[in-house]
């Protein structure tokens, strides 16, 4: 969970890097919420026009606008003041979710920040309605995208955000242990991701966002992805299972492919041999200051020393976070550099027409001399 | 699932509740594109920064503009068109989505609508920089706020989305044969929620978004709502299961109160008739042109006249649909009326501090003459 001090010192971070004519933030991406506040809208509730604000002050004080549905997290988040609005209360019918966010917005900044001359915004986020009301309210007033700002910070992880994707990662951990488990000749790919998602919300304890691509036998597994099906799994085919989720806003993202009758036949294990290869090659490489182009290419590298050159495609890894995928993007025309705190996946995929298709997927985070694996699953299909 | 008939039938009729100067429309709130197009993102990505966007033309023309990652669904969807932009092709790092999105958008209006003059927004929705691109592109244009036209439009339910309603509410039955077959004293209410969800996932047979209310014990149960937790469910006591789910973008929403040991005691059994016998009260009252108010009113009134005056407290029900609730809503002070096509919940509970709480949910159609019950759930607990 995202702690005060964590979301304090991200605030405190942003604020370094704005410049000074900013006398307010104004966050809309429920990512950018979170991320300096803990808030997340409560996954009890499916409305689909939730709209929340998290103002940030020019002295750090940050004050959270949330509908009256969400008080309870909102109150439980780490925000220094939080600002209900009435959207439903089961007496008269709803009214606009959305324009009363607007709206408390509005008074809010009016009764704090009389004299705004400059406010940050995610303008690709910002709703058009309340760019343009903050505009006639304060006249002359600059409205600056500070987009860049925020996807340059999230790229290295905070200790109290590094502990969340711990907590995904256990999550996602327990939905592997629980198909492993279960796997055999006649269950679904449904059934299968059924068997996880059910794991991993055990394993969480609340509520998660899970998704994946469950894809078994020779065809689906060359494609190297796709949602669950009816499919049956037979005896001596493998399932690919990329399972990802997202826990209190937070991603993994792991992958295992798994023999459904529980033994790979030879050809399939020297395959697997090559993927850990791969894989291993590519994790001896990561530390603050590699290069990402230079990780990407060990992938290719391996599979190509074993006699499958050119057989390698898709990425090598990608960041996870907030997002799933996010910087940094672990590909061949990269010129990005892996810095300490951030947390990246390997996934190194075989995809042969004919044949099938393996893949394998770990989280790692950069420490200040190397990496630490986030997940502990073995690498047996 | 939404067809093109339905989506163009849509698309003409919000096209007659717009006035003359608007010569294309610009759709961003993803319940509002699917409205249209039958488009949802994919839940096999669960990529955050996801922008997509529906142009309509004046002559009913829908164009979708997606990500290279969403382009499968983008394909199958009922547009007309799809536009798909280039964010992450594994090669080179992603781009930021939502700019893109703003884009391509930009370079498809004025390719397509040269003398833009007019056009219709979801103010609260479309993002502030695709606005403020938009009229720096064509000056002097207007944007029109046309989501009360669209609020009013979604009441009244298409045969495709009443279609889509009614596997939303298998799914979410499969949800509870589940948990009532598999519930017994020791399990966990998150035991539960996760049993629903596997089932209802396996019913749906695709990704759903599923949440609810799983609260047990005399005083969560007393609280009305809650997010199911490790809580270990004894014999003797009660289950509030209020699940509902969203497929393909439409809602169900469906609660029952069951016994941990699937047996009632006299005074559960009691409590429960009389629920029943309020449902029934409002069903009775469920046609075209009834009063939102005066279905209310017959639950407390119900109520009251089994002695328990003054315990019945929240709504009687809510329109479902797109969102989850949606108007009509069955309050207390509500000047709407029931109309054709409607779909909505009835939801009697009685919350007794001390004693604990019951609640029962059903969704309904409303048709020409009366109504239809969605679901086909028995009463018992």
């Amino acid at each position: 969970m995202l702690t005060r001090a964590g979301c304090d010192q991200r605030v405190g971070e942003l604020l370094d890097r704005l410049s000074a004519d900013c006398q307010a933030i104004v966050l809309t991406h429920p990512c950018h919420v979170n991320y300096l506040s803990g808030f997340l809208p409560s996954l009890a509730v499916l409305n689909e026009q939730k709209l929340s604000f998290l103002v940030v002050a020019a002295d750090g004080q940050t004050t959270l606008i949330a509908d009256n549905w969400q008080a309870g997290a909102a109150r439980a988040c780490q925000a220094h003041q939080t600002l209900i609005y009435e959207w439903y209360d089961e007496t008269r019918p709803a009214k606009s979710c959305r324009q009363l966010a607007v709206r408390t917005l509005l008074e809010h900044l009016r009764s704090v920040h009389p004299r705004l001359r400059g406010v940050g915004v995610e303008t690709s986020a910002l709703p058009f309605e309340a760019a343009e009301n903050i505009r006639q309210l304060f006249r002359n007033v600059t409205l600056n995208d500070i987009s860049e700002p925020l996807t340059e910070m999230r790229k290295c992880k905070h200790e109290d955000e590094i502990e969340s994707i711990r907590e995904a990662v256990r999550a996602c951990e327990a939905g592997f242990s629980a198909v492993q488990q279960e796997l055999g000749p006649g269950m679904t790919e449904l059934e299968a991701c059924a068997s996880a998602n059910a794991a991993a919300l055990n394993s969480a304890g609340l509520p998660i966002v899970a998704g994946g691509d469950f894809i078994s036998g020779l065809e689906r597994c060359a494609a190297g992805s796709g949602l669950p099906t009816s499919r049956v799994m037979q005896a001596g085919e493998l399932l690919i299972m990329d399972f990802f989720l997202s826990l209190r806003g937070y991603h993994a993202d792991l992958c295992r492919t798994l023999s459904v009758s529980g033994r790979l036949v030879q050809e399939q294990s020297r395959r697997l041999a090559i993927l850990d290869k791969a894989k291993a090659a590519a994790e001896e490489q990561l530390r603050p200051g590699a290069k990402a182009a230079q990780i990407y290419k060990a992938l290719p590298d391996v599979v190509a020393g074993e006699g499958l050159a050119g057989q390698f495609w898709g990425h090598a890894g990608h960041g996870i976070g907030l997002d799933h995928p996010e910087s940094p993007f672990i590909v061949a025309e990269s010129e990005e550099e892996l810095e300490y705190g951030n947390v990246v996946t390997l996934e190194p995929g075989l995809y042969l027409e004919g044949w099938g298709g393996m893949r394998i997927e770990d989280d790692y985070l950069i420490t200040t001399t190397g990496y630490e694996r986030l997940s502990s699953l073995d690498s047996k299909g």
